[in-house]
């Protein structure tokens, strides 16, 4: 049996500002920083050991596994970063304000865009200037690999590769497994390990830097998960997530 | 032409504190973190971009390094951890204050064991809980390679394995490396890559929190090198380096 940590990063400042982030390589917060040290706090404190991490290559996720590997006294683990385990590309909805798009395009088209399956936003134009291959980080990407929107299909279609050729392989491998990346990275991954309907992972929202251990049977099926810390903070924080969408919170 | 990167990691508590440090995991001080700042914002100011970045397994390494990518804004940097890049190891004086010691046995044979070429201190006992063999993070290095002692003969034996096996191949693939170490694995370095005699390498000091610029030529050979940044600053640092194993200065 093989246990996998799964950590969605602290609180962005786009989160904050409740904005479509994407692949905008937007900070952490304090707030953001504070719930990774905690992360690393509790996962110590619950004598978790790592033998390998992954993050994405953006800032919010590999700050807040920064943070947490320092909590942990673990600096040493070594990081496999991939651009397969950034956040959804948002397309040209990057940037804009989720209650205000909600305002102006309806609650139902916002919930279509944030969490409909296979409906991807506008995406940008290629000379958008935030379109990822001017960012050199991607140079490496094979053009035709590299989003310019994304629904989740998608998503999960670039992450289930890199679990299968990177991260199953070094939990079969008997590594310690922790993952920092995004809510809907996060959820794509999840929909692949639990076997979820494309509607079942509709319903799902994961609350930024709770420890989410998921215990796996010898073929990496999952026996049963669990966030760890304080339930009732969880439940909020997951709320909180359900919530972003809604156009009265502007 | 090859650019190369080297950055001795910025002050450290027990650089602070004068004493023998070796494989000890101490953080660095607060100078030390400013030191990494400067580092990596001279860096960015100087226009320089990795696209690999090395680092020991020590924290001061790892955190001078984080800290500097940070100021670059190049934290989605691949960084590659080896215990090979570790300071020499300092055996039984690990922990001693390098004055104390000086006072105790003489100047010159503190001088001899921080730098004569093949004079190691006294090893380590195999049951000495400071031994590496209990390190998790050694647990996959062959135990007749793990040191118990080293003179810097010995460091550059295993420094030099993981110069031809892993940077070198990357630097003749194009990627631009900084590598982010301590201040005999570098020496040990330099000692190969300028071809230095067993006597040459014992008058040569390294700054703290410096980037030291190597450019290379097509079969990796140095063409000239250079510390960036303030002359006057480095020169003063490099002297604070080499008169720290004098007894009145503790």
């Amino acid at each position: 049996m093989y246990k996998l940590v799964l950590m969605r990063h602290g609180e962005s400042q786009w989160n904050l500002e409740n904005r479509f982030t994407g692949w905008t390589d937007v900070d952490l917060t304090d707030t953001g920083r504070a719930q990774a040290q905690q992360a690393g706090a509790l996962l110590r404190a619950e004598g978790f050991e790592f033998d390998l991490a992954f993050s994405s290559v953006l800032k919010r996720a590999i700050r807040t596994l920064w943070i947490a590997l320092d909590a942990m006294d673990a600096m040493h683990t070594p990081i496999g970063l991939s651009w397969r385990l950034n956040e959804r590309h948002y397309g040209a909805l990057q940037g804009l304000n989720k209650a205000e798009t909600a305002a102006q395009y309806g609650e139902a088209q916002v919930l279509q865009w944030r969490r409909a399956y296979d409906i991807a936003p506008e995406p940008l134009s290629r000379d958008d200037p935030r379109h990822p291959r001017f960012d050199a980080r991607y140079h490496r990407v094979p053009a035709d690999q590299l989003p310019a929107t994304e629904c989740l299909r998608d998503t999960v279609d670039r992450v289930v590769p890199f679990w299968d050729d990177s991260i199953a392989p070094a939990i079969r491998a008997g590594r310690r497994v922790l993952i920092s990346a995004h809510g809907n990275s996060l959820r794509a991954l999840i929909k692949h390990l639990d076997g979820l309907s494309d509607e079942e992972i509709i319903g799902l929202n994961i609350p930024t830097g709770q420890p989410l251990v998921y215990e796996l049977d010898a073929e990496l099926r999952p026996i049963r998960h669990a966030y760890l810390g304080d339930e009732e903070k969880i439940r909020a924080a997951m709320q909180a997530v359900a919530n972003q969408g809604k156009a009265q919170q502007g």
